[in-house]
């Protein structure tokens, strides 16, 4: 297995596009990841994608992403993990280039959500349930993740307010970064306040959806490089499973799947949870963020929202997360946010993330969750 | 990169499998490849399917899929690409392995796809067409086929029943495979009385969809093998793509993703297309049966029915092709196509045809194509 750089990344703004189509979006994306990376052309596209057949009535989506992308015939397809298809397509691309079987692959994720009625776009985000056991009950997925909320607060005994750090973190980054969808501050009234959705889960705990594209290109590590800036290492990559629907789990309130993931990454990388400087999470609701910070080690169980309250997760902290706004200020363009995850660790590393710039930025972490955790991808990212 | 072994095949029969949920179905062919391959454990599950948010309102398959194989936390995810979706799933199960990353993967093809109208599946199946430029004008899968065959004949000086061969030979061993969906052999007289569906497409030139999952467990070729059978080997393994709309190709009667990716697969091999012993190819309608053959070297442009009428393509003769019926009489489960393709590859060189078996089957090649021609999948498989 030879070691994987990536060379070049690119991204939308996330937003309500609706002059834009879901090609129109990749292709943006990836021309902008190729332009970065000084390549004109590349062996593979791999395009994470979780609705553009419910949404769009588009499948087939690689070949037409790598032809509008002036790509042919390179190798293409579609990769789908529900929201973790963007981290699971970079997965693929990497396996592609440490095999040594694809010299310069391009993962790219895209998603178009908000050119359909809001009922059919939640329907759409249902198949990532269980069809048979979860969804055929009409439980959606905020519902599911309200269901998971309630049973933490009552096991662990905290209040909805202790989780207010966390979205009061994203909505500040996400206020300085110019391709986040909201980019107003909140402030813990305003969360205190915002409308309920699915109790104990308000507006102020969910990340809105959206339309947006990201997208990387990776090389082989040993590849020639001249660029005054950064070089970045895939220094870990894995993903791992748990049950699709969240009542076969022994245990609801603990993510095995980031668990393992994540101990896996740290094995590859030669690294300890206390040696990743940053951490991109997915914070599709607040919830997920203290439970995803328990799994990869950051905190002790049902102590997730400590970090936060003690501000260990704001910018220059001890575990700055969702530096650009994360899916809840940024957005949650469900196929594409994995590659927008892995894009702003790759920012960080550079030193190119703008207002949001971390002092301390050699090492990144993120992590994409696919339903309600039942396939988690976790990569570290260093500077080399 | 690390050269590749299949180490166990499984599948279902193909057929209207209204007892069988998807999960259901690629459970049973994914524990038989593991059965056959001696495994209990695996590390990936990638999981080739076209149409399961359309059809079953189920994404995150590969999760799904992953758990109901009692293989969590395995990695997993899906793998789409049109009706190439198996194929792409088992390439990307080769790049795992190949790079080292993964010592065990399963790959599974899975289509459910008679439960719902045929209504209904006509418009999932579109969805692998060009949805702004080509699904927009109303034109189905068989209509695209229909002007590609009409201008083949125009241009070519061929009859209709100049492609009766095609479909005779696939029935003729679609009649011996207990799997297959039609088990009755057709004559001439058949194929030219057979009820139009699209001119000149008629139904004896189509393939029938269907249900049905299929499964190949992938190791390194360095792990010791003590089976009495023959060892197969992966000598090949490429895809490419095209546009996706026909009417964007300089040339439409040429599958020029499938030239690329066969290409690619014999330099990878050291194979000329007449070292190939038999040739699993994309049969959907007859037409492309051609243009496959004529794409990958066995024919010259636009002789590809001349192998057919000289009787090159049955079993013993110069290069049999879908041994064991092939699209057409096996039956054409989309997202479970090119991983039957595989399996039967299998099933020739280990000896395990049965009444299909071939007496010289040292090296086989499959072809997968998505939507009309955009993605194709070239593999060849060979006895160490």
């Amino acid at each position: 297995m030879r070691p994987v750089a990536v060379l070049g990344i690119g991204q939308t703004a996330v937003g309500e596009h609706w002059e834009r189509s879901l090609r129109d979006l990749a292709t943006q994306a990836g021309l902008a990841a190729m332009r970065d990376a000084g390549l004109e052309h590349v062996q593979a596209v791999f395009v994470g994608n979780m609705l553009s057949g419910l949404l769009t009535r588009q499948e087939n989506l690689g070949a037409l992403v790598a032809d509008w992308l002036g790509q042919r015939p390179a190798e293409a397809f579609k990769v789908e993990a529900a929201c973790a298809s963007g981290a699971a397509a970079f997965r693929v691309a990497h396996m592609a280039v440490s095999s040594g079987e694809v010299d310069v692959a391009l993962a790219v994720g895209v998603e178009k959500m908000t050119d359909t009625t809001s009922g059919e776009t939640t329907a759409a985000l249902a198949t990532a349930s269980d069809a048979d056991y979860e969804l055929v009950h009409g439980v959606t997925f905020v519902g599911l993740n309200a269901l998971v909320m309630r049973r933490y607060l009552h096991e662990f005994g905290w209040k909805h307010t202790d989780f207010a750090p966390f979205s009061i973190n994203a909505h500040a980054n996400g206020a300085r970064n110019p391709n986040a969808r909201l980019q107003e501050p909140i402030s813990e009234r305003d969360y205190t306040r915002a409308r309920m959705v699915c109790d104990p889960i308000n507006l102020l705990d969910a990340s809105p959806i959206g339309d947006g594209a990201a997208a990387a290109v990776l090389v082989p590590a040993e590849r020639a490089y001249d660029r005054p800036r950064a070089r970045v290492l895939v220094a870990g990559s894995a993903s791992a499973t748990d049950t699709l629907a969240v009542h076969d789990r022994k245990d609801p309130l603990f993510l095995s799947a980031a668990h393992h993931s994540a101990r896996k990454a740290y094995a590859q990388a030669g690294l300890e949870p206390s040696q990743i400087d940053f951490f991109e999470l997915h914070d599709a609701f607040s919830i997920m963020s203290a439970l995803s910070l328990e799994a990869c080690g950051f905190a002790e169980r049902g102590q997730g929202p400590r970090l936060g309250l003690e501000g260990r997760i704001r910018l220059q902290q001890a575990l700055p997360i969702s530096t650009q706004g994360g899916l809840k200020a940024r957005g949650h363009p469900v196929g594409a946010t994995g590659m927008y995850q892995l894009v702003e660790v790759v920012q960080q590393l550079r030193g190119e993330a703008g207002p949001n710039q971390l002092d301390r930025a050699r090492v990144g972490m993120a992590q994409n969750i696919g339903g309600s955790g039942a396939m988690i991808a976790t990569h570290i990212l260093r500077v080399a």
